[in-house]
């Protein structure tokens, strides 16, 4: 029969084309997919569903964008400096500086509380994919059939909340290809235990991040309360006092951000031409705008130092994430890969009916996205991001109120019911408001947006009023009540009549620019969310279909099971061993003449003697990671504590796009030297008693 | 008569239109055209061409774009420690960093030969206007008339050269308005003689460039030799050892580079919304990959120090050129000039015939560059300038090669006979040359050639040939011979035979590149520049018909004299005295905890006991100036010495557009103290003393 001829053609494609899934330590699973053929071939690891359910509940995600874990049985959370650097800066004041001294509590009684951070543990998954679309008819546009399906998200997750009283959250995997209802139990009292000084926990800085050697404790403690008590989770990490050796498995449980490793070539193309030069140009603006600015004082340089750093961060990152998309070599592998997919689906009329178009429609959605991407980037993107604080504030209070106008399923996604709680705490936060700093923000934006779109264009016009945007900028800050958290709290419960009755100058901004920005968003919304879901649906179909379901999705910031071993990697024709140790920073220090950023901590220098400098500090590792994982957990094989994520190595930028193990590789602080420097740099013994007391799941 | 009528109407609207300029010190005027009514009526000063020739026969432009003066009759020039910190770098080694250490020169034997640095000394001006349009005619294309008026530039220059032996320049004055012919004394023996370290030079860094109250002892001194000895200049500019006090008139003699005050509204919105905007992101792409390159190492830093000054310098006065464009309050009295000079004009039939489409013909020149501007910019522009110095040098071979082929008067501008001495002079530099920092230049300008244009575009693919940008950087830059100057010589001594022949792969990129290079340059000759040339010589006649000739054309890095006062000025309800002094720059240090870049220079705490603290250091005045008048000096009504020229603050920036003394002002090393440090912490009493000297033009 014809029909199987073509079979044995694609079949015999497919022995060709098969993945390398399996021929490295690629993947960031899903926990109700882990990979377990690939564990067992590779590491004669059986992956259990006790081993899945304790990783899972003993992990949190950080509202702050990043990872953590429990790692005692009071509610103790470990995750980085530099996600928890945040709060850090929240708690601190011209008096105390926190990112410059460093936080011991001596006791549960002075631990701090922040002001609005969030912890996110993942209680359950379910597959929602069918009741998702439901109700979607293939005679539909895709814009109906998102709208569709966006009533049926929210439905769910609405139900989800009533029925258990957690925080739902219906995930799309596979760029559209399924829909998973994840619920969250979610925590609002979060307290500051132990943080080291930036100087220790950010040795090296910006010169250094994303290298490797590095030493580096970049760690933060908390600990998590309800009702005025300290929680005991229902599972929870035990640490590995001996720490893990070469060669070892590991495994990172976490909350990878975003990748885009199933992006077709004209979303890639997109990606490269289009969305990260105008990424990386605003990085730029902003990172020289913050540190100009940051210069200027001390107090300044205080204010603005954790927006610095991110902005860093992220440069650093999107650069060699568009370095490897600017690889001609890198880009062939991707063409070939598309092109081996695409035959082997061209090869069966019926797959080529139903999903060979998918590849012509994505194209069509970037090249229509390409129209107006500057225009909506410019004006602040699908969430008005206006880049103050303040400005978000407004933005809220004017889209929350509109959107409540509208029945749940019709609402913008982040307005649905089941976000309002997260958002109200977020909106009413009393975290510190820097006026001068806001001035700059806002400055940067509307000086930004005058570049990209040309100082005469309405939309500048409007947001100028007349101004210069320094000018302006000063102007609004100056006159908006809104850094006065009860005025928000009465624009927030007065709904619709209250931001419309408002005369708050940075509310009218956002109205002047909220028309155009809703048109632009409803654009993209048709034109290139709703074809992307659509298209990729089809993909992930194919996907599935030719490669079987070994396949992971791309990184959604929800969590993911990671694997690698433990091992160094070649560079310029040398050995980069996998571990560094204590040592290491004195002599990293000494070799950059104590200059800036390399100054050896005052803490670390006073305590020298004691420490044992052969310590293992940072380690390497194959497990695939993205920004996201940062405080994500490194475990042995019996779920122990042996590490702790904080960065990859300048190779792993590229895993954005296509994972690769030759010298990417992912960073952690190992859990030896914590123990180390918590007893003898910090006087932090509380600290390390509770880490490495056994608890209910200890050994 | 009706016609004088309307002569009554536009000379009404002339009285009310009357420019500001004698309002205010305002104006970077010509030394054959001197403002002698203006300081007649606001200072009661005589100009008389005794004081112009002494000042212009004192006064010399650099090659590194920049100026200086003749300040002993031993041949001693001097200029801003900025302008000299090219040399500085290249008579650097990791051994010997004259940025780090200063240089004092005890001897003339001990003064260092510099190995590129051309000093011109302005020697004669004639107006040639009607020389180069004898052959234009009034049917010709734009173009056309280009083409004319460029072949007899380049006949008058070599005309010039025959006959007089001096480097001929003809100068393009009100954009096209006239033309002057500029005879140089050019010299090529240029030895240093006295720099401080860039701590004192550059004390407070980026943060406080722009700023005031200032404390830099910004100047470097060096010396012209002529055939093994020191030169006798004709004149030399003596030095006023009690200094100058507040409120007093000074003068700036200098060469300040471009301004765009004449330009037309279309051509400031495209300058606004299209090249500053490309420009800046430009600029802060290249500051970020080259501190990042820099904090690699000490001797990355060290090789990478002076581009990263000039790119936080060319940025800093970029930001406040753009905020100056994006203030509307600035822009509208731009907009009510155009629109008196217009109506002048317009009210006059036969002016109107002549030059009333003069503005529109602007704007569609403007029209037509948008839509080739960051095509032509990411390919280098009409220089080709692809960021490395070797392949500068591969442009410069392959060009100047194909540019012979070509009578004279054909050649691109900068290949005509006149220009080539200097040119072999720059070609053949033995100034060493860094492939670390090239490979990060080459790589930085692939990569920004992929994100403007794509990388799929069949330029960037053919300059990548496979390869990634930083690939491809470090295979051409590997492989290139280039960095042998007796290579380059082969090559420029050769022609086109030598260079077709050539396989050096920075060649062979060169090659690929420019035959779309020069199709662009063409189109912007015809299109833009033409265009430009034409219309604004109508508009510039319309201005001397309306206002008379007291008007002066946009800067063009030629000769000029301004004038002002020394006077301070308020900001945010503070007054900002005209003067720092000595002890300010102790003050501040501390103020900032001696932080980079704010420590006091180790030969400064040394001799803090000794020195007067109570000497002024820097002091601001009214004189108009912008970049390329650094290194200018300050003088009195006796045309003596009182300050160096090394900064606008940032309220000049936007002096490139429109004059304002508010709050702008040009800030001067005060001359007294050069000398109170030369003596007391430099030990440089031969330089002070050679600079107090009483020669043939002292008092």
């Amino acid at each position: 029969m014809k029909t199987s001829l073509i079979l044995c053609a694609s079949l015999a494609a497919l022995a060709a084309t098969s993945r390398p899934a399996t021929a490295v330590d690629e993947g960031m699973w899903l926990f109700n997919k882990p990979p377990a053929s690939e564990l067992k071939a590779r590491y004669g690891f059986e992956v259990t569903p006790e081993f899945l359910e304790h990783l899972q509940l003993s992990c949190v995600r950080f509202s702050t964008g990043g990872s953590g874990s429990f790692v005692s049985g009071s509610g103790l959370v470990m995750t980085n400096h530099h996600v928890g650097s945040d709060m850090l800066a929240k708690l601190s004041t011209p008096e105390r500086d926190l990112l410059a001294t460093g936080y011991v509590a001596k006791s549960q009684e002075q631990e701090l509380a922040c002001p609005d951070l969030e912890l996110d543990c993942l209680w359950s998954i379910e597959d929602v994919t069918a009741k998702v679309n439901a109700d979607v008819k293939p005679e539909m546009s895709t814009g109906q059939a998102l709208a569709i399906r966006r009533a049926a998200m929210s439905a769910i997750e609405s139900a989800a909340r009533e029925a258990s009283g957690l925080k739902p959250e219906v995930v799309t995997l596979y760029q559209g290809g399924a829909y998973h209802l994840y619920l969250y139990k979610n925590y609002k009292d979060v307290r500051l235990v132990f943080a080291p000084e930036k100087q220790a926990a950010f040795f090296g800085g910006d010169p250094d991040n994303f290298e490797f050697p590095r030493f580096n404790l970049d760690c933060t403690f908390f600990r998590v309360y309800d009702d005025g008590k300290a929680i005991t989770p229902r599972h929870w990490l035990k640490w590995n006092e001996k720490g893990v050796k070469e060669g070892e498995l590991v495994f990172v449980a976490g909350h990878p951000g975003s990748t885009e490793r199933a992006f077709t070539m004209s979303h890639l193309e997109f990606l490269r031409d289009v969305r990260l030069p105008f990424g990386l140009a605003s990085l730029w603006r902003t990172e020289i705008w913050l540190k100009t600015f940051s210069d200027r004082s001390e107090e300044w340089r205080r204010i603005a130092e954790d927006d610095l750093f991110g902005v860093q961060n992220s440069r650093k990152a999107l650069t060699g994430r568009l370095a490897g998309l600017q690889d001609p070599e890198l880009m062939q592998r991707k063409v070939d890969a598309e092109a081996k997919l695409r035959a082997a689906v061209a090869a069966n009329p019926e797959w080529q009916q139903q999903w060979g178009g998918a590849w012509d429609e994505i194209a069509s959605a970037q090249a229509a996205y390409r129209g107006f991407y500057h225009r909506f980037s410019a004006l602040g993107g699908g969430s008005l991001s206006l880049g103050s604080e303040l400005a978000g504030v407004a933005k809220t209070l004017v889209r929350v109120a509109d959107e409540k106008q509208k029945p749940n399923g019709e609402r913008l996604r982040e307005y649905s019911d089941s976000a309002l709680e997260s958002l109200e705490f977020q909106l009413l936060s009393p975290a510190p408001v820097y006026p001068d700093l806001e001035i700059q923000r806002l400055t940067m934006r509307l000086s930004s947006m005058a570049e990209v779109l040309g100082a005469s264009d309405p939309a500048v016009v409007a947001a100028l009023a007349g101004k210069s945007p320094r000018a302006r900028a000063e102007e609004l800050i100056r006159d908006t009540k809104l850094a006065d958290v009860a005025e928000r709290k009465r624009l927030y419960e007065g709904g619709k009549a209250a931001t419309d009755a408002s005369k708050d100058p940075l509310i009218a901004l956002v109205k002047a620019l909220d028309v155009e920005n809703r048109e632009l968003r409803k654009r993209w919304e048709d034109q290139v969310q709703s074809v992307e879901r659509s298209a990729y649906a089809k993909i992930a179909a194919a996907n599935f279909a030719v490669y079987g379901d070994s396949v992971y999705p791309d990184a959604t910031f929800t969590l993911r099971l990671s694997y690698g071993k433990v091992v160094g990697y070649e560079e310029l024709g040398r050995k980069v061993p996998a571990f560094t140790e204590l040592g290491g920073l004195f002599e990293r220090a000494q070799e950059r003449r104590e200059a800036y950023p390399f100054e050896i901590p005052a803490s670390w220098a006073n305590a020298k003697k004691k420490l044992d400098l052969d310590v293992p500090f940072n380690f390497v590792s194959t497990c695939d990671i993205i920004g996201g994982n940062s405080g994500s957990p490194t475990v042995d094989r019996n779920g122990a504590v042996v590490g702790l994520i904080f960065d990859g190595n300048i190779q792993s930028l590229v895993w954005d796009i296509a994972f690769d193990e030759v010298q990417g590789r992912a960073v952690s602080v190992d859990a030896r030297a914590m123990i180390e420097t918590f007893r003898k740099v910090y006087r932090a013994n509380a600290l390390a008693d509770e880490l490495l007391r056994k608890g209910p799941h200890g050994s």
